[in-house]
């Protein structure tokens, strides 16, 4: 069996990226699971490996589809151009180089040279520009590779996995943003998610209240009542097995979460502050919903220890792992339901598209 | 040394009050720590006994000034009256006894015939009254005996404290009620508090932000640089060692909080929702700020497993133990700066209070 491509971006060059990459395959047990494919810069990364003391070698190649296996492979996007590395800081040349390998990685990721893409931490200021106005990589890919489809951010450590219904919104924004049809959306795409891309069967999702103690009937808020629970019953009735809602702190201080597959939070804050505490260095991010797999490491740029040798990169090896075990689990998915068997029995007066198998002895 | 005498209120008699009492108190060492006195009712309590199949005595008096050392008193707060105890229900009955209960231990913690307060979980809604309008203890305690005092609620598991800006409030309400003075104000309380009740000479406090990634530099959110920030700055030149504003999900994944004596969060389940995640069943609640001290343990009437002996008597217990450490904190620390040294040397130009001691010398 051929191994599968994984893309990685270098992310921003004055952060952790090619730390935390070249620390992940740096072993050849790692290069044995898939052959990764670099989208950065020879240059920049030999900088970051002197600066680390590391000595993971890799092999420069023109694109994925020329990558060999049990190497690191790299493809260079920025040929003998000299990019100014700036430990720490945030400036337009990193931003500038974090976006050029995006859309090349991107463009080889929509071509199939590469299978599944895991990006490193991009500064979400530096590489504002024209063609890239949103808050981070899941609104633009979402926006670059999805055909239409809504993407959703979750993340997962083992068997926990948490999803937002808002994500990069100020405080004061989010009740006015909770909606009964973002809410349903939102369940559905989890749901055909934790199926195809997680591999379970039959998933239960926990949804979380939006204000504290679950609204408390009402003396702390009424969106529990007018939207939260309306969308779950509505949900429920489709077939998605959810329930709630309930209180965050409750939630999570009494072990409920072990109970569910996924958890739906309503905000960013009180789904990621939960996760990551529980989570700590082995959270990974992953941009469900789109035709495309793209996972990260939960992290950021680090700027403070870019650098220095002490990035941690478990993070960025779960995301790897995720995005191969991801692939593997659509594909069968969609083989299993590729050919669905025909309908043998139908009921005669009538037109629907069901099998009744309970009713075949009936037949006259 | 005379044994500290802690009042218990037995809380909402259709919750896990009773139980959670029992079981503490079904130990001769927990007996040997300090006199504790319920106020409730024998009959409630010798019903959910006999529920939970526990086997605890309990010794009736008339007042916590006549508790028995090495015995679990009770004062008799209903006399002969019957109580219909209802498991897992809201009932109005059942609020009412919750509220006799705390009223007549208020008043003897208000006498010194108790020497601090440690309250089994109510039901908010059932409790309501005219004389009872609050969203819960805290608050009613505040004004019944703070003497004008402002109350500042804080989860403790060990080192990790957690204290919030704001705390019942729907989350449409929150960033329009996050004021500078008010998070002046917390951190104040915040810092008297572990200096005189947890004895930390020289506490670091950590602030979150209010809007996720500390509000981005102002894309998702402006209140970090307008308000918190500012607040910090100022509490700092006040002598309180404050640092942020941290975007909560990172500081509690990267395992900040471990070098903070305190935190302040924001709002409820910001704080609250990690808290419980990393504490679980060994959360404290403490109500700082007043002159009386009160603890509870962080679950609350646990309706759905009342009078099944499920019920975990850890927080409970550690309520306890919480109570009687800051009684001991505050008594050294109010003695140690009872009887502060007199100043020794002036400057003779100069009216200020300080002792100059730089510039002994210097006088002529």
């Amino acid at each position: 069996m051929q191994k599968l491509k994984v893309g990685i971006t270098h992310g921003d060059i004055n952060g952790v990226g090619y730390e935390v990459i070249f620390k992940t395959f740096d072993n050849e047990d790692m290069l044995g699971t898939c052959t990764p494919v670099i989208y950065g810069s020879p240059k920049v990364a030999i900088y970051h490996r002197n600066s680390c003391g590391l000595q993971t070698n890799f092999n420069i190649v023109n694109s994925g589809a020329e990558a060999r296996e049990g190497q690191l492979n790299m493809v260079n996007c920025f040929g003998e151009k000299e990019i100014k590395i700036e430990y720490g800081k945030s400036t337009e040349e990193a931003g500038n180089a974090a976006f050029v390998a995006l859309e090349r990685a991107l463009q080889e990721l929509s071509e199939g040279k590469i299978d599944v893409l895991v990006t490193a931490p991009i500064d979400k200021h530096s590489i504002q520009r024209p063609d890239f106005q949103f808050p981070g990589h899941t609104e633009y890919i979402e926006q670059r590779l999805g055909n239409g489809a809504k993407a959703l951010m979750i993340l997962a450590a083992d068997s926990l996995r948490v999803a937002l219904v808002t994500t990069h919104l100020p405080v004061s924004k989010i009740a006015e943003n909770i909606t009964k049809d973002g809410i349903i959306e939102k369940l559905n795409i989890l749901h055909q998610t934790l199926r195809r891309d997680y591999a379970i069967d039959n998933p239960r999702i926990a949804v979380l209240s939006l204000n504290p103690h679950q609204g408390d009937g009402g003396l702390l808020g009424t969106e529990e009542k007018n939207i939260i629970q309306p969308a779950i019953v509505e949900s429920f009735k489709r077939g998605i097995r959810c329930f709630g809602p309930y209180a965050a702190d409750g939630f999570f201080g009494s072990g409920s979460y072990r109970h569910f597959d996924a958890i739906l939070a309503m905000y960013h804050d009180q789904g990621l502050a939960p996760f990551k505490a529980l989570a700590q260095d082995e959270g990974v991010n992953y941009t469900a919903g789109l035709p495309v797999i793209r996972t990260s490491p939960a992290h950021g740029t680090a700027f403070d220890i870019a650098g220095k040798n002490q990035a941690d990169p478990t993070s960025f090896r779960k995301a790897i792992y995720a995005a191969i075990d991801i692939y593997h689990n659509r594909k069968r998915y969609d083989q299993a339901y590729a050919n669905p068997l025909r309908k043998q029995y139908y009921e005669k007066r009538d037109d629907s598209d069901k099998l009744k198998l309970d009713q075949v002895g009936d037949e006259d």
